[in-house]
């Protein structure tokens, strides 16, 4: 498809925004606060407030599609924003609202699936067509690229932070044993906190402190990587990745999370096919560069280009 | 595509063949034991003699095309049957071996995907286009379709037998907890043999005495539900299926089974998507249907018919 894509990242806390170029290379980019006050309606004022500012810039002159990806329960084929935790809206027809903004055609998607289409194509997995992109900060969640196409599933495919892993804690989302609610970033400060009464600023520091022989330090951070290598095998049983691109602020940690994390992985599986971990290498850019690879997809599709 | 096509589905038992119509319906049907010795090569030989026998006979006079299909690990692109338990042989180059012998170009595919296609076809799960086939018998599988599309991954996908539900028991593959340890048919006549010392003819006893208050078997069963519905809740959260269809030995049980696994599994999942549960309705003929499916989607591609 010829022309330039208007794309936008919605995350919790900050929107990410660009125009990109043919070649996904970003022309002009924007990046601001989600909200300032906590109502939904805020939000996606906020949301329109950006798309109409990138849409108004001298580059994005040349725009022909735009791409919007918000976390939660996406309805892509309806272009409606189901739900969503964070940003606490229910059933937003985006699509209409975005496109009636700015006057050019909107394709609504997920944060975690465009990343992951972001990473297969041109970040850590390219050029395998059986992938898995787990984004590992707030939350956990997967996109899952099988036989070279992204899995939808009505929108709801990939929750991999919810499925159990066996222990008894409860998730924000009402069930026990999530892993989500013990190996996000957000689990593994909470859970460090409430074995040491410390507060710590990041999970590079309950690494940091495992490494120098902090009990409860190496405690919280053994269970993570357990849970993640016990809810990654079941996944490599059911779809059968050749990598899985870990992302989010935990992947920071590097090999540190990696290399046992591997480890634990291989042992778990005896004759399925065992995944290469990766840490991802479009960062926070992913799910932007994702959105615009959905509207290029979705334009190219309409005019009948491949 | 016009045409008739040759199908054969090969179990760890029976050899299930027939000559399909453009319409799925039989012209001639084929059934024997699978192998007179325990050798790979006499399987082998027993496949390639059913096929022949099939192409000799005067229905198969207009076919076209032959789609076959067999358990364990199935590479669909190169033609080979990689890996089987139950049937002792590894990497067979079967398409080509079999397009000799009967001159048609020949698919080979897995059998429970074959399954899981004529299912979702023209089976219990007709309509859905997020589905998953599930045959409970000497061992767990599952087929997948999501999005419209069934999952192969490299002809590795849908080893649901072999998630984690955590238990200690160890699995023929080697590994601790799989769900096929104490959730497939088999598992459940070997738990109830080793706590009862008394050897059962089928899952349903089983089943009736549990009825009948005897806790032994109440147990054992009990067990094997809140294993499916384990396992069943990860596959919900990571594929969202809108069905799942029950198969195999297991569902002759009919409600027996599904009306507690049903409430067992919608207990597990909080903002998930909880798939309604179905038995299949094509009984031992899904996979045989389902390979002739194959075959014709094959030529359907090869000669750019939709």
């Amino acid at each position: 498809m010829r022309g330039d894509v208007i794309a936008l990242d919605v995350g919790g806390t900050r929107l990410k925004g660009a125009v990109l170029d043919e070649r996904g290379h970003a022309l002009t980019t924007l990046e601001r606060p989600t909200r300032a006050t906590r109502t939904p309606a805020a939000v996606v004022e906020s949301i329109l407030g950006a798309l109409a500012d990138l849409r108004r810039r001298p580059q994005a002159e040349q725009a022909v599609a735009c791409g919007l990806v918000v976390p939660g329960i996406v309805d892509s084929v309806g272009g409606r924003a189901v739900w969503s935790e964070n940003l606490g809206w229910r059933d937003v027809p985006l699509r209409e609202l975005a496109a009636r903004r700015i006057g050019l055609p909107v394709v609504l998607g997920h944060d975690v699936r465009a990343g992951a289409l972001a990473e297969s194509r041109h970040g850590a997995a390219a050029g395998y067509r059986n992938t898995m992109f787990v984004p590992i900060g707030t939350g956990i969640a997967a996109g899952m690229v099988v036989d070279g196409r992204l899995l939808d599933g009505d929108g709801l495919a990939g929750e991999l932070g919810h499925v159990s892993v066996g222990h008894e804690e409860l998730c924000a989302c009402g069930a026990k044993g999530c892993l989500e609610a013990v190996a996000s970033a957000a689990a593994i400060l909470r859970r460090y906190r409430s074995r040491s009464g410390a507060e710590l600023g990041g999970t590079q520091e309950v690494v940091s402190l495992a490494a120098a022989g902090d009990t409860v330090a190496g405690a919280v951070w053994t269970e993570a990587i357990d849970a993640l290598a016990a809810a990654l095998a079941m996944a490599s049983s059911l779809v059968a990745p050749e990598v899985v691109v870990i992302g989010g602020g935990l992947s920071l940690a590097g090999a540190t999370l990696l290399e046992p994390l591997q480890s634990r992985l291989d042992s778990r599986l005896t004759f399925q096919r065992s995944p290469r971990l990766l840490t991802a290498a479009l960062g926070d850019r992913a799910g932007c560069l994702g959105a615009g690879l959905l509207a290029r997809s979705a334009m190219a599709e309409t005019v009948g280009v491949r």
